[in-house]
């Protein structure tokens, strides 16, 4: 399978298994239930979803265990959308091109969404056999859990909020990423390697290597995006970083330097890697993928 | 031991588990870790780790299993009141006689400070071995995700917040308080239960029926205790629910049959619990405390 057609498969296998996680919207208490399925179905590009199997592929795990372990690591990450977006946060309007949840429903609403979404991805983790041995299962739940706490995923947020605004240094910046993005993206090549038989220490090293580059890549592209691409590409509000303050790549390296800063990440992640030969081509791809999308 | 000395004994071992496991106030983000502690420390009557400990006494389970458990339901609690009490929740100002934490700090970091207390408790659940066994503890993760979840608290939460002002039967209120506060009530028994080696089908049923009337009975309790305590005792702002226009059981049954109400589950528990014998003298003791608490 070439890589446009394996990227659209997953997109579709991690959507139907989300559309049959996600509790029915008839279902009481239906509003929740309905608006934890707009949050959480019908957009973004599953980067996650994506790294979870792209990472499986070394481990021979069961394509359903990855479809749970990456509709998880999804379900985080719908969850910090809805929440980064209320007035309190960033007071989006727009994701992937429809109103934010707390616009189209309200904010009590989201609240309890983003709370539903993110025990749901614990309950996805506890109820079906994400690894082949439950120590397996309990490391990815370990897994998913330090990517999103106050050392990661949230923590990163609250480090933003106070950013505004602000003066940074580059290496505070980088902190920042790391944990606001960079953690999340980080367990989902690790969750993806775990679900199979597990790894030996050094490949574990190697694709955490790996996965540390694709984060902080990732976040680059997206400062850079923000500034560059408009909100009808994006689907959620264009030069945001900007009109709020926010210390971004761009606004401390400028373009050129943001660009290039993101072009030698994904020649290091391709490097890194080489040693292990054409299984991980996927990973390779994702890599290019990442760092040339255009939202 | 006495119960009033075995109930300080259980909230001061809690308490000092939950100073471990919460991160310290001087980690970056330090904003959101002084949050994080002044949230879940300091206050309560941790009910619900006294259910886990009184539960886990029928099972062998080591004390610090039981500890970390009790931690995880509690810390479940603490988001879910910090969430409760945002703006566009609740929009309390007091809770365990302390400013709640959005009016403390503000409403983005209480936003975040609910997020990373759920996700501790999962990674509690997961860092430690909360059970004698594997399997054990991945259904220990599972019940409380299933009782946190749309379907247990959450989903109540959102049932409480569409019925403020509505006219609902009691067959809607039950229904809403069993998820609302009746399902994390339960999850601490059964969970205090399953983190040693296991019960039996009918024993398990026993539990579970005990911790339902347990849960019902203590929210019947709250609906009085907001009508007719004050808010020095309470610790939070006594008369809220008449002035939200929220049903309670005293606004549908009114105050007298609200009491009998409460007297008749307490009796129900008891009874439940008469074949368990001896070993069953803690719970009988807790649906007392619960039944009869001054706030």
């Amino acid at each position: 399978m070439n890589f446009n057609d394996w990227l659209t498969y997953i997109q579709q296998r991690t959507e139907t298994a989300l559309e049959s996680l996600l509790p029915a919207p008839n279902l009481a208490p239906d509003r929740l239930h309905e608006a934890m399925r707009y949050a959480a179905l019908g957009g973004g590009k599953r980067i996650r979803a994506l790294l979870v199997h792209g990472a499986g592929s070394f481990t021979h795990a069961r394509p359903e265990q990855l479809d749970r372990a990456a509709c998880a690591v999804e379900l985080v990450h719908a969850y910090s959308l809805v929440h980064d977006d209320l007035p309190c946060m960033d007071n989006d309007t727009l994701r992937r091109g429809k109103p934010t949840v707390h616009v189209e429903y309200d904010e009590a609403t989201a609240l309890l969404v983003g709370d539903a979404l993110q025990t749901l991805a614990f309950q996805v983790l506890a109820e079906f056999p994400v690894s082949v041995t439950a120590s397996g299962q309990i490391e990815v739940i370990k897994l998913l859990a330090q990517a999103a706490g106050s050392h990661g995923m949230a923590g990163g947020q609250a480090i933003d909020m106070a950013s505004s605004g602000q003066e940074i240094t580059r290496e505070e910046l980088e902190s920042m990423h790391v944990r606001k993005t960079g953690a999340l993206i980080r367990a989902a090549v690790l969750i993806g390697a775990r679900a199979g038989e597990g790894v030996s220490d050094e490949r574990r090293r190697t694709l955490d290597h790996y996965a540390k580059r694709i984060g902080l890549m990732y976040q680059v592209v997206d400062d850079i995006l923000d500034a560059q691409s408009d909100t009808a590409t994006l689907g959620k509000t264009a030069g945001k970083d900007a009109a709020q303050g926010k210390p971004t790549y761009v606004s401390l390296l400028g373009l050129t330097e943001a660009r290039r800063f993101a072009e030698d990440r994904l020649a290091e992640a391709h490097e890194i890697l080489l040693p292990m030969g054409e299984r991980a081509a996927r990973l390779h791809e994702l890599a290019d993928f990442i760092a040339h999308r255009a939202s």
